[in-house]
């Protein structure tokens, strides 16, 4: 059993369960998502306590993906299932956030300090008496662990996981046994808030590498900058804009990077991704003599399979914890700092005209508005009707390839698992990132899912009712697993799914019908109407559009990365 | 990448995917289970190659559930997966199969070997070029792993995990990556079956055992036998219905062994599980001077919260891998053989006759007809009804512990997961079992699964539908989750469900309104009258039923289970 702290010694003691989720709620996380489960249910009483909010979902892989999406928008997120059975059907959904750099907490109830002591046969084990074995597989997917057992060091091992998690921007697993919730802890402690500020680089040689950098931007004829993923997961969005503003130098984003940069600026020119690029981003990136790489994951599907053409000669990369220029790695720095000081320091720019570019998308042929809506034509239109400071998810296949060829407003959070790749994930994810635009001031909240996508995690559009939540949810309708069928097996029947009266499950779910609204659109006057129908676009609650599309109309880039992913998968 | 073997070395080539299956095949599996990856899909062609039926899953996690359903009714059952994203989805339902003992093939689709030797940056990855992670997890819920890399081996490491899995009954994992599927291995290998029969016991021991057994046996004054799981998952129903028929004792079962017994025998009694029996067995089971317990699974969902009264002075233990007789352990020594002797040999018991008890569950009061249906008269109500060789699976929830007050007709497969107990389980596996009972010549396949349980997998209905499969569902709404409010949080938020038009999903999923059929029933009455509508009854199609019942309503098993699980959590 967990030895009690003596109350004699504690300032201020309060229950463990409050201290936890007092130090979540610091974080700036307002609302826990999950499900209760028999070792969590006394856990999950402090949750009101504290003034959060229980989102309640509907099942733990949903809830999974509900932490990330709610932490890509409001900074940092937070799950709580039940040992065994709850904890490990969220583990999708959590590797996906250690891959993608999100940081939530994992807080998973187990059985009580005594049980696991004497190894009893309890319900949700392996039957076997080992208690460790889910903490043993969430602990490779996880940034830090605090298998916690006694209060004596739980209060302690909680901020050490959280800095690590706000640190690192990766999970972290904590486990409470279901005995620990109430033991008193010391509670003066969280007068203190987490430090999770970025520790300063060496200044010697953050000085050191600021000036290699600007040597070579200063030789350079034709710079560019390339913004990736980790520019938004490591903070940096801030220093990245301001060296983006002020250089003036064309930039352009990684797919998973789109979000992170001020896309009305002048010299924005859009995404950058190989042979998926368009003729002339890609032109200006591969002929530049510099790019200024901030934060690049290059995954193959970010780099539509691997198909970049910058040498490395030409390159300067700004990293979370180094810097590169051309072959000279600086280990240990931080971009932050060194993106700051070549903005201060840079000065003018001695660059030479670059071909022309434009901030517009290309137009796009409009070809007959009564006909079937193309996926060479819907992103483009999408972007127009975007609002500054929209949140846009787009799931893994047609859509998250496709959101390439739009342009943001200004302020337009992005979100998708460009690297990870979880179907099923952006439906939960819309829940979590519509509850945190909620409580940011309502924004708008968008998903573009597949057909074969939302049947992974449909039933999670229930906590979006429930909760209030007020997406537009846009279904892409075009016969099953379009992205597979383009990898291999156009006709095989593993590529097939049911079809389901998708737009009839707002009903289902308990939606009421003066307060949801579906459509189905066919043609691209269809679209545009919508698009025109200010109550549509005033966004008054949930909103479900059947989107049809052709079965095998892909993006561009799309059909480039399943071919390379094809030989790859194949090769010898 | 993978060397193959000189073709000159084969005497009958054949592409290793067509290997994998044909052995997959050999073990009664007809249908697969799973969904389609990138890299699994030039494996998922060789499926119908070796004929064998695509189910074609929702999701993973439902799909994992369903290879255990199915595996429950044939024998076997196969998923298969794509690499991190797929098998970390259903990771949950292969622990469920491992705590619970059901052999399930989890076959994962993995990157090219190449692919993997070059640590590329690819999707389904943690980005860290550590392609091992998955496999290092699910090491700990298998039984063997076969990670397959070349071809040399590959044939004979399949052999090897299938031998193992049907001989420990749990789950194995088998990664095939992209490029190994259509290497040439050796076929001629496929002449001869995998031998899974069980190694005979050492004779010696065994007649030692057997001769033990024979004495106390014979010394005992009112012996009685109990049977619980793992009489059905290390295949010895056969050896277990013998003894009970044979010997006449007194016959129960754990609420885990439900179905190993043949429940038509005069003497069956019914279910024995500590205080959550009914008074009179407790009596003779607990006042017996000799318990043959068989295949015993004592935790604590299965014993009302460890509440077994019988010492071990009066136990005689049979397992698939030890005989227990009172406290004298006789390790290495299975079962079936053991059961075998011992009912040959045992001759006329010398027995005193037991307190009356009856074959028959005990009347209840049938109340209001026009009133709303009640725990403790639905389920002997239930048992009326159900009929030979049905299968009946019931969810984690009053479900579950209901079944216990049911009189099984012979032939009946119950399913039921009390020890791992996820939500959920029970939607996917009704689509694997009644596929599987489909195969078997389509005996009934019947559902019990509460509201909250429902949600987390209802898609799965979907399969059903896709499938012209014919399972009925009742699903029980009262309003949440009932069980957990009785362990804690009886009016919490937590323990709410958002309300669905349950049976409206049959519709929205596609079913066809000639061929699916749904029903609410909210009284006794109108249950009564839909048990005894013919057609209903027949199963034709597709069925779903709304149950409604009280939310504060539990069978008075689960109330016991609930007030012990809640003192465990809490205890210090
Ligand atoms: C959990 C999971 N299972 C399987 C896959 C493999 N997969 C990737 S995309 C895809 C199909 C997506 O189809 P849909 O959502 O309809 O997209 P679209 O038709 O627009 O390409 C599948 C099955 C995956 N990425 N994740
Ligand atoms: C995957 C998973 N998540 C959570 C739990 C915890 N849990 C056990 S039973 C239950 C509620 C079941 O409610 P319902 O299906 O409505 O059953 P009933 O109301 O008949 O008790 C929950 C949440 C679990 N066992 N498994
Ligand atoms: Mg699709
Ligand atoms: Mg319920």
């Amino acid at each position: 059993m967990a030895t009690d702290i003596p109350l004699a010694n504690l300032k201020e003691p309060i229950d463990f369960a409050e201290y936890l989720f007092t130090r979540i709620k610091q974080l700036g996380i307002q609302s826990i998502h999950g499900l209760p489960g028999d070792y969590n249910l006394v856990t999950l009483d402090y949750v009101p306590k504290v003034g959060l909010t229980w989102a309640g979902n509907v099942n733990e892989l949903n809830a999974g993906y509900a932490a990330d999406g709610y932490a890509r928008v409001k900074g940092a997120g937070c799950v709580v299932t039940t040992f065994g059975v709850g904890e490990l059907s969220a583990v999708n959904a959590l590797a996906g956030c250690y891959s993608e750099f999100v940081p939530v907490a994992h807080i998973v109830g187990t059985p009580s300090t005594r049980s696991i002591r004497n190894n009893m046969l309890l319900h949700h084990t392996l039957g076997n008496g080992d208690f460790n074995v889910f903490a043993n597989m969430s602990k490779q997917i996880s940034c830090a662990v605090a298998n916690l057992f006694e209060p004596h060091d739980a209060a302690q091992q909680v901020d050490n996981v959280l800095r690590e998690m706000m640190l690192q921007s990766r999970p972290v697993y904590i486990t409470v046994p279901s005995d620990l919730s109430s033991k008193k802890v010391e509670g003066e402690r969280l007068k203190t808030p987490i430090d999770f500020s970025y520790p300063a680089n060496d200044l010697e040689k953050e000085e050191y590498v600021v000036d290699v950098v600007l040597k070579y931007l200063h030789a350079a004829k034709n710079p560019v900058i390339l913004v990736d993923a980790c520019a938004i997961r490591h903070r940096a969005v801030a220093e990245t804009n301001e060296f983006v503003r002020k250089s003036g130098l064309p930039t352009f984003c990684a797919p998973m990077g789109k979000g992170a940069v001020d896309e009305t600026l002048p010299n924005y020119g859009g995404v950058y991704a190989g042979d998926g690029s368009n003729e002339n981003v890609r032109e200006i990136v591969e002929s530049s003599d510099l790019v200024l790489s901030i934060g690049a994951i290059k995954s193959d599907f970010n780099t539509t399979g691997f198909t970049y053409q910058i040498s490395q000669l030409q390159t300067i990369d700004f990293h979370s914890n180094y810097v590169r220029v051309r072959w000279s790695e600086y280990p240990g720095i931080r971009m932050n700092g060194v993106l700051k000081k070549v903005t201060e320091r840079m000065g003018k720019l001695n660059v030479s005209p670059t071909p022309a570019f434009s901030n517009k998308v290309a137009a796009v042929d409009q070809g007959d508005l009564n006909g079937e809506i193309t996926q060479a034509w819907l992103w483009p239109t999408v972007g127009q009707w975007l609002q500054p400071h929209d949140v846009v998810l787009t799931e893994t296949g047609t859509a998250n390839f496709g959101i390439w060829e739009t342009r943001f407003p200004k302020g337009v959070v992005a979100a998708s698992q460009v690297l990870w790749g979880s179907i099923g994930w952006s439906v939960g994810a819309c829940q979590g990132a519509a509850l945190a635009a909620k409580e940011l001031g309502d924004n708008r909240t968008i998903l573009f899912v597949g057909d074969g996508s939302f049947q992974l995690g449909a039933q999670e559009v229930s906590t979006m009712i429930r909760r209030n939540l007020k997406p537009i949810i846009f279904c892409i309708c075009n016969d099953g697993y379009t992205i597979e069928r383009f990898i291999h097996g156009e006709d095989a029947e593993y590529n097939d799914i049911q079809e389901w009266k998708n737009k009839e499950l707002l009903n289902v779910f308990g939606a009421d019908p003066k307060k949801s609204k579906t459509f189905t659109v066919k043609t691209k006057q269809q679209l545009l109407d919508l698009f025109a129908d200010k109550e549509f676009s005033s966004a008054p609650y949930i909103q479900f559009v059947e989107l049809y599309m052709p079965k095998m109309d892909a993006p561009k880039s799309l059909a480039i990365t399943c071919e390379v992913a094809a030989k790859n998968n194949a090769k010898q």
